[in-house]
Formats: structure tokens, sequence, C-alpha cells
């Protein structure tokens, strides 16, 4: 018997935006988390190639969840001279493969785009699970794509009043706003960081910053905050006090917090790491972890490779179904 | 200034292989691994997954060659079950991006084809330095892909007269015997792989032997051989004495045979490798290693990542020229 070997599906960026509507991206990348917290993924330590002229960076995130169909190997690099010649820093794909054969299924040509997705549907799983239930007061740092996205993916699983944004361009805020609030008119710009802590039940920071811009004292009981934007061990954007003094602090990945994020940071400063929880087991849960409306609850993100084989694997269960 | 970005080229197998007519294989391989051992190569310690239920394995090799503009990244997978539902039990494919913006140039669906080529090359630029220059007379063990074409791009670079096959499968033997013959009357088969040894003037091994097929008191004066089929810890063509006793022992990458291939091997049996050098080094020598017609010369290949850059931007460089 010979049987044909069928052509990879070559999948565009146009192709996956839309092929992600159809997909349950909340309940996708919830059951990655509680796979890799059962100790089901197999996810090999992150490969990297680094260049220097022009300094840039590569990374390749592989792995599989046992018992599901297919391997994810994603190749995702930063050059961050790339805008002085009008290309996009970051450049990439994700190739999908069969477990059982090796065949390649899929090259998803999506520019970014499914990582943009599936950073931003963790935070809004992490933060579904650990703010109060009637957090309604968003306050975002940060204005670049992933400080839309946050907003974007939060604001289809729960009901948001209002959604304030910091960032360091004051312009790019303003453009953010008016964007949100020619469908919605629940956005708007806050010039200080403390008041915006102040005036919000939902932190969600999304920034590059190298230094905290959060102070512990600004934080006010039952704030739940989800810290998107460290997932290296040079960035930071929590003071490690708000770490220390948290009744739960949750990691995606207890492993990869012990050399990058907020936790590692805090580490560095002598958190003990008493009150980390993993995602996964948090979500696999039957009930709240929190237990007391006045709990302040920190989510700590830093990307894993389970999240890319559930996005990858969602747009192309889309095109073959 | 916004640049707009290409798509990547997709190169399949068939383009694959008109494309590689108009390239230099035998300089770019040379080139390759003399970089290599001058220590220009990036090349991180290979990536693997392991699957069980069907066994399966994947490797990512991947690196670039500083001053070079281009860096590979390489996915190849073997599922040894795979022709049981009649499909090749390898599967893969080659990535080529941009050193300088991290850009996506070409996906090779080269089907494995790439691999067979630089594997078979990189043979004949090994045999061809260490062999006597009179050599003419080939014996070859394995019948299988790589058995053809360490023929094939050997009798490119090398006048060869005669050329003698062994193989498990008889009828296979004859196939490519025939084969051969069909357009140039030099092939013959041999059941004994002794008489074979003592009628080569050069020794090609490519079986997937774990014990070793070639003893060390059938091997004459004057021979070379060059091994090709172990590349992993498990693999074994050649009797240990043949490394100890050789005059020259080379090898692709003296890093990687700490750990695979005859002399990974031999060392184990105690073989202490001081005849042993780095294939780049010697194809960098102004004269021949070989300094008697009597010596006996080995060399030891298991596949480096700058074969794969080598050969996949040969492909690149002639489909946009």
């Amino acid at each position: 018997m010979k049987r044909r070997q069928n052509s990879p599906q070559i999948i565009t960026l146009n192709d996956v935006k839309s092929l992600l509507n159809q997909s349950d991206l909340y309940g996708l990348i919830t059951e990655g988390f509680i796979q890799h917290s059962k100790g089901n993924a197999v996810i090999p330590p992150v490969g990297e190639l680094l260049f220097d002229n022009p300094p840039g960076e590569a990374h390749i995130k592989y792995g599989y969840i046992k018992d599901m169909p297919y391997y994810v190997v994603k190749i995702a690099s930063g050059f961050y001279n790339n805008p002085l010649i009008g290309l996009p820093s970051s450049q990439g794909l994700n190739l999908l493969f069969d477990c059982k054969t090796g065949v390649l299924l899929a090259i998803i040509l999506d520019e970014g785009h499914l990582t943009n997705v599936r950073t931003a549907v963790a935070g809004a799983v992490a933060t579904k699970a650990l703010a109060n239930s009637g957090a309604k007061r968003v306050g975002i740092l940060g204005t670049g794509t992933q400080g839309y996205m946050q907003y974007h993916y939060l604001s289809e699983y729960m009901d948001i009043e209002s959604v304030s944004y910091w960032g360091i361009d004051k312009d790019q805020t303003e453009n953010l706003v008016n964007k949100i609030n020619a469908t919605n008119s629940i956005a708007k710009s806050e010039d200080s960081i403390e008041k915006l802590c102040a005036e919000s039940d939902i932190i969600i920071t999304t920034t590059p910053a190298t230094q905290y811009l959060i102070k512990s004292s600004w934080i006010k009981p039952g704030t739940h905050i989800t810290a998107v934007g460290s997932d290296t061990p040079d960035k930071c954007e929590l003071d490690s006090n708000i770490l220390m003094s948290a009744d739960i602090v949750v990691s995606d990945s207890i492993e990869q917090s012990k050399t990058r994020g907020e936790v590692y940071r805090a580490r560095l400063a002598g958190y003990n790491a008493t009150n980390l929880l993993e995602l996964g087991n948090v979500l696999n849960m039957p009930n709240s972890i929190r237990t007391d409306s006045n709990q302040i609850t920190v989510a700590d993100l830093t990307g894993v490779a389970v999240q890319d084989l559930m996005v990858s694997q969602a747009v192309y269960n889309a095109i073959i179904d």
C-alpha cells in the first residue's frame, strides 16, 4: 500500500484571523495549562540563536501534549533594528506536525499574530480565574498590541464597565482610547499609575519595563494583577513587595519562573514563593482559589509552548473541518 | 518608510532537484566544513522530541555561519512504522531565514532529499580528500538511498573504475546494480564483505547496523573507508580496531563524535583518538594529509548542521538568481 502524502496546509495571516473566530480559545488555552500542570506536556528547553550585527535573537519553542494528535514547532525572532528599515521587529512562523507519523500538516505564516492571541487569551483566563467575580473596572499599563488585545479578549469573557490606559506615548494612548470608544464608550487615558491602580479592580501590565512601574502601596485590597510584559530575566513591571504581600501568586510555569519574569525578580529580592501556585492547577480546581473579596492576587505569565500548540491546533482543526 | 515584506519562497522537491543541478555542492559543503572547524559556525545542541506510540523521534538542527547571510532550521523526524501505512519513515523540512532581520526567506519541502544529498556530498568530499589519488575500485555496504547516492556523487568528483555492492536484501542489491549498469557497466554485487574489502581501494558504509560488519583484518594497506551509516550512539559499522590501527581518522565534528558514531563506539573499546582530526581542518590544508599510499584512512561522518545550511542556501540562491 502506497499512501499519497498530502501537501501541508499553508495558512496565511488573513486565514488565521478568520479561523480563530471559529475556535473556543478560552477552553483550549485553559486545557493546555491544565495538561501542562498535570505533567502531560513534553516541552524541552527553548532553543536559542543570538546574532550580533545587527543584534537579534531567534527562539525555537516546541513540544506536544501526550494523547493529543499534533506537535508544534514555533520559530520566533526579535530584531529590534528592523523598524529602521520598515520591517516589524517580530518575525516567525508556527509549524504543526502529526505526532504519529511526523508528517508536516500546516505551515502557519501568522506574522506573530498567534503569539499575540495566545498571550492575550492566557491573560484573560488567568484574570477571570483570580479576580473577584464582581470586578468590572480594568486598568492597563502599556498601549501596544498586547495592551489592546488583553482588553479585547477579557471583554469577551467578563463584563467590563471601564478600562483606563497608562502609556509612555501619550498620542498612542489617546489613539487606543479613541479606537475602543468608537465602538464602546468605556475607555479613558490616565497619566498617573497610582491613580489608575486606585480606580481599578483588575490591573494588567503589558510593557517592556525593566524597573517596576507599580508600587506595592498603591494596590488596594481585592485587586487582581495580571503581569504579561515580563518574560525574560531583564524585564520587570511589579514591585517585588506586591508578590511578597499578595495572598495568592500564580505562574503559568513554575519551572520557567525560576529564571524569568516577576517571580524570578521577586525571588532575587527575597520572595520565598510560599504563596505560589501554577496556573493549570488553579484552573483545574472545582472552586475558585480566591476565598475572600479582599485578597490580593497576582498572575505572572511568561508564555509556555502549550499555548502555541493549542492555538496552532485550533487554526488547523478549523481549516480542515 | 514601510517596506513591503515579501512572502517566503515555497520550494518543493521537484524544484529542489532541478535547482541543485545549478549548484557547486562540492565547493559549498567543503566551505561549510572549513568554517565549522575554524569555529565560525554557531550550532547549538540538537533539539529532540521523542514519541512512544507509535515510536518516533524528531530532531531540530539549527544554526548559522558568521558573516554568511542566512540561518537554517531543519526539522527531521523518523517514525519507523510509517512504511506499514505507506508513508516514508523520514519526514521534515528546511527553513531559511535572514540573519539580519529574521525574515523567513524559504520553506523547502524537500521530503528528506536535501539531507540525502548533503550526506552523499560530504561522503564524496571526505573520500576524495583521504583516498589515494589513484583509488578507482569502490566497495559499498548498503543498497538504500544513501548506498546509491554515495556512488552517484563520488563518480562526479573522482574517476571510478568499478563499484561492488553488498546488501542484506539480495533483490534490492541486484536492482541497484542493474540500475547503475543501465548507464555505466561498472557495478556488481558481492555476497562476501571480506571479498568486497579485498577488491576495493575505497569502502563506503551506509547501513543502519548496530554491530560491526567489517573486521580489521580484512582491510588491506592503502584502503580508505568512509563510514556514513552510524550517526547515533547505537549504530556501528566498523570494528573498533580499524580506527585504532588506522594512520588517520577524520570526524566531521569532533564534538559530536564524543557521543555518537564510529569514533564514539571505538572510544568505548579503548580507542585513544591520537590519530583523530576534524574534517574541516583537513580540507583546509594546502597538501593532502595522506603522505604514503599504504596508509589506511577512515572518515566518520555523523552529519552537521552546517551541511543543512549550505545546501538550503544553495537551493535558495539558485531560485532567486
